[in-house]
């Protein structure tokens, strides 16, 4: 059994939401991070919070280790212990490191990400250097189950620059990237039909993302750029397949919920916050729901 | 003042080798791994070693973060540990970290790596994502003369698979990822001609190299792919300009050097692997001076 097995069935019986977990401390309501002892126990009282908070209305968390990176050593503690405890709560949690690296160097990043202090269920992946760097990683696939998500077709403004480039041979560069992973699909597929093995893509434009999921019908999706980035339920749902095959990550639009609720305490309490954060998930939960529906319907 | 000045200097002085700190614990001499309370404190003792033995005949130190990271909290420690002992014995280091992530993420990476508990002098990046993951980082460079050294033509197997790909509109991969290098080049130039960031070349076929370099002549390279890799100097000095503008990285035949020597003791002392390595960046240093005199003279 793979994780993108269990992955698959969270998103069955809870949804589509992926909580980010993209926890700068300036996200913390004022009282809470007023009565940290530091930034790093901060992040990780509110993380706890939200994990608890959100843990039902959600298929799996993503972890972004460059805001525990930026707090040095004790925000990766902070890090380890945040994976932890999503860990020992049952639910699954993606280590977004975007790592990628020559084969004998991806093998220790492997070690460090799928076992040990910062144990994950999935990693993200950036394909640069090619496949011999993804490879390391599949070990633990056939091993332990682990996951991961490569980078594919990105939705900031910059992955023009190299990822949306056309090839010679027809196509763009993330076509390639997505080739690529539909071969090792093949080679480790769950029982769902996903490979072990998906990618990252974010919404994007409609015809785009038709098209990406028909090519790629055996890729799981991990779909960034909803809320704060700007995609929308309807052009997420795109990227689904028959109502699955894909978890969408929402961050601020969660974490911060509690400053853009109209009726926002002057100085909230700590429990305030996370029952904002999880009617924020539950709302994107069933935007999503609906939409897929919908997606579902029509193709 | 930018790092790459200094970094020219250095060159200059003491020649182009910049030691890879990728150490394994299983690099240790046995009698140094026995005496060591973990494998991070290892790790770290020896590392200090290493520098104090090379330091005088590198130009730079380079330490790859997977190997340290693959040890967990205690692994990251050591890491801080290194860069702060390479930093305070006034050597430049680089922190291999190939990074690249959004561009509000990538911010929190910058801060920390070259900020607080993990403060290097360059860092590696990926390109993937596009320019817009690479712009935060620039700030420091205009901000505290930091630099940076982009994935462009690497020298694994794999880099066939997407950095090698031609594009529709002429060139491959890695000559787009140059050309923005160039660009930024031009925002952010040294005083001997060199933009704060560079890219990572290795070596590879001699017509490509030469081609390489003479197409890009204000990249400052970050040559890996020396001794356990395959390439010779002749082949990285093609990647320098006038005897200067690259570093060459070696790691295991400089970490290990105290395993292939001849005369190695049954169970060397702690001194033994010291000395070897120094040795061997010394030997590395001479045949890259003289590679760099005959290809100079030759062009």
């Amino acid at each position: 059994m793979y994780n993108i097995d269990i992955l698959y069935e969270a998103v069955a019986l809870k949804g589509h939401v992926c909580v980010g977990l993209d926890t700068a401390a300036d996200y913390l309501p004022p009282r809470m991070r007023r009565e940290s002892l530091s930034d790093a126990e901060g992040v990780l009282a509110y993380n706890r919070k939200i994990i608890d908070a959100a843990i039902d209305v959600s298929a799996c968390f993503k972890v972004q280790i460059a805001y525990y990176e930026a707090l040095g050593l004790a925000g990766l503690k902070a890090y380890a212990e945040t994976l932890r405890y999503i860990r020992d709560r049952g639910s699954l949690v993606i280590a977004d490191i975007k790592r990628g690296d020559i084969a004998g160097t991806a093998s220790r990043y492997a070690a460090a990400h799928f076992e040990g202090d910062f144990e994950a269920d999935f990693v993200t992946l950036s394909p640069y250097m090619g496949m011999d760097s993804i490879e390391p990683w599949l070990v633990y696939a056939g091993r332990r189950g682990k996951g991961a998500f490569v980078l594919m077709r990105t939705s900031n403004k910059g992955m023009k620059d190299f990822e949306y480039r056309e090839l010679k041979t027809g196509g763009r560069l993330y076509d390639a990237v997505g080739d690529k992973l539909a071969e090792l699909a093949v080679r480790y597929t769950g029982k769902y039909g996903y490979g072990a093995f998906g990618a990252v893509v974010g919404c994007t434009e409609q015809e785009e993302a038709v098209a990406i999921r028909e090519k790629q019908r055996n890729l799981f999706f991990l779909i960034p750029g909803y809320g704060a980035q700007g995609g929308a339920a309807a052009d997420a749902a795109l990227l689904l397949r028959d109502g699955n095959g894909g978890v969408v990550n929402a961050s601020r639009s969660i974490l911060k919920a509690w400053s853009s609720t109209e009726d926002l305490p002057e100085d909230p309490d700590n429990d305030y916050p996370a029952e904002a954060a999880r009617k924020a998930a539950v709302e994107m939960r069933d935007a999503l729901w609906a939409a897929a529906g919908k997606a579902g319907a029509s193709r």
